[in-house]
């Protein structure tokens, strides 16, 4: 079978309207005339299942490919994550992302598409914004969205993306009958009296103890029982209470952003989860669903990190998160302001 | 027993000497007075060995406490490490460092301490160049060197920094008798030729298929075979074939730390091993220390990054990085330009 080289097109046929396209899904029938993208022309090249001509010279592979590549911008990639998905046996057609993926058992003209599947380069930072807007798009007509990143080697891994609620049971504290007293030390605040020490730790899993009668509280932790009428908190330096304007001043100036983790601590906290520190693990917090001293510790749920609107992802780092959640089973999410809300986004590798 | 505060020492008399020295190595005996650090005196104090006076006035401990605090940088960090040590029966000192750790069952007077430990929060950015020189002073001393990294909640990771040699068992592959094509499409280079496809990839694990006749190979790999007479490569612009420096510009401007991490694929393959990408973990390489196709793929060893000589650690990524090689059963190395050579820096998690 022939196609032609027109553009960034190859045109075939009626003949290959029967044997690619009702067969196979490939292109796209326009009347007599099947056309093909030139990831898909090269997939059939490869294949055998056609030749491309230009001028009425037909091209080698490398010839072709070479070409396309000039073509179009990652076209190596495309062909890369496009290959892969037809061997794993899906249906693919282009789409205003880059590819449309069809369920297993489904094709086009049949079922709608599963998945919605961008192709990236590892090398390129990835928007926030851009995401977003991908992922609403996807949403909007119940797509999956499925990051597929090609390495500097060429492996692939494919990402879903998705949004998610979270929501634990972890109950509420009693509140104190007076505020407990705590000093700001540097970056801790020290709470000083044992019965609130335990109080705060055993039944609310905050802080860390110092010792069997004294309890550390982190800036976020603090920030929280401040905001939420436990604790008092006074300045070692001045003696001073601090109101919670003062103490985000001095906890900006120790943590930059400060406020942004604060807001989604105080999201996770208010939505009965137990967030703490997620240090070991390079994020900002490791999940707890419910913690009982009593009991064993649990194993906690979702790694979580606070990023601002406009945070840029470089794909190796994200990469490396993810991998690390997986790996110690837990779900890597990323806390995303959203005007006065706070919005989690789960990304996670899948195999297709 | 009796300690008064002066500066920022405890001072006690010979009782002291006799019950805190002699049999438990607190202090350090000057005459017939022992000296105590503020953390050392702190940790007395809560343990009830000592109280402390100031002026004719005995201070509780949160008195004590938040006043060491201000009279010492970091005095909380030290004093949990300190806590922490002493808790798991280990005899400390100060040093120029932090502390001198004494090995299990030696003491002051018996035995050299076995390590030196630095104290640091994970807030506070790292220098290599600061990193390094206290590796050569522990080096210098037979010291084994240890990070005790307090995160913002109190909790204490060990890590012990050593520098490696790196060795592989990757034999190396057979000459071509010409030199083998490849035309570089955007970042990768592409080799045409099934044979020489398959001989650069079953002997040397270099590059990824293509598919069954085509090879890709990595910017790094491309010009480690070209540097080493394997492969030319043609720019598929121009169609010209580029030499090292031109190829360097580009994969420079695709990679804009493509030399440093070419420099150590290279020390690493002269060193008999196999580099491959270590995207998924988020680091440059994980490295092989040999690779045959025959048989089953073997786990690679290290991971290895590639950071210059004044490389800043953001001390939650290097967590996370040793976390991640942790929990794959691999080392994390970092590959440190050392003038023309490459030293590798091993760091890695330890229980004390």
């Amino acid at each position: 079978m022939i196609g032609k080289l027109v553009k960034d097109r190859v045109l075939s046929g009626k003949q290959a309207i029967n044997e690619l396209y009702n067969t196979g899904y490939y292109g796209r029938p326009k009347g007599d005339t099947l056309e093909l993208t030139l990831v898909e022309a090269a997939y059939l090249l490869y294949k055998k299942k056609l030749d491309i001509e230009l001028q009425g010279r037909a091209l080698e592979f490398k010839e072709f490919f070479t070409e396309a590549s000039k073509m179009q911008q990652y076209f190596e990639l495309k062909y890369i994550v496009y290959k892969d998905l037809r061997e794993r046996g899906f249906y693919v057609q282009p789409s205003v992302t880059d590819f449309r993926v069809y369920p297993r058992g489904g094709h086009p003209g049949k079922t709608p598409a599963k998945s919605f599947v961008y192709v990236r380069s590892e090398r390129i930072p990835m928007q926030l914004p851009d995401l977003l807007t991908s992922l609403n798009a996807a949403d909007n007509v119940h797509k999956q969205m499925v990051l597929a990143i090609v390495d500097e080697e060429s492996d692939l891994t494919y990402y879903e993306v998705k949004k998610v609620k979270v929501k634990g049971e972890m109950p509420a504290i009693s509140s104190p009958e007076a505020l407990i007293r705590t000093t700001l030390l540097e970056d801790r605040a020290i709470v000083w009296d044992a019965a609130s020490s335990q109080h705060l730790h055993q039944d609310g899993f905050y802080g860390k103890p110092l010792d069997d009668e004294r309890l550390q509280l982190s800036l976020v932790e603090s920030a929280y029982l401040m905001e939420r009428n436990f604790i008092s908190i006074e300045s070692s330096e001045t003696g001073d209470l601090l109101d919670f304007d003062a103490f985000s001043v001095v906890a900006s100036s120790i943590e930059p952003d400060f406020l942004r983790k604060y807001r989604a601590y105080a999201d996770l906290r208010d939505s009965g989860l137990v967030p703490k520190t997620g240090f070991k693990f390079g994020t900002h917090f490791r999940v707890y669903t419910q913690v009982s001293l009593t009991g064993k510790m649990p194993h906690s749920e979702y790694l979580v990190h606070a990023i601002p609107w406009d945070h840029v992802f470089i794909l190796p780092v994200m990469s490396r998160a993810v991998r690390l959640a997986n790996s110690v089973r837990k779900r890597m999410l990323y806390a995303v302001e959203d005007r006065a809300a706070v919005a989690y986004v789960d990304i996670g590798r899948i195999k297709m």
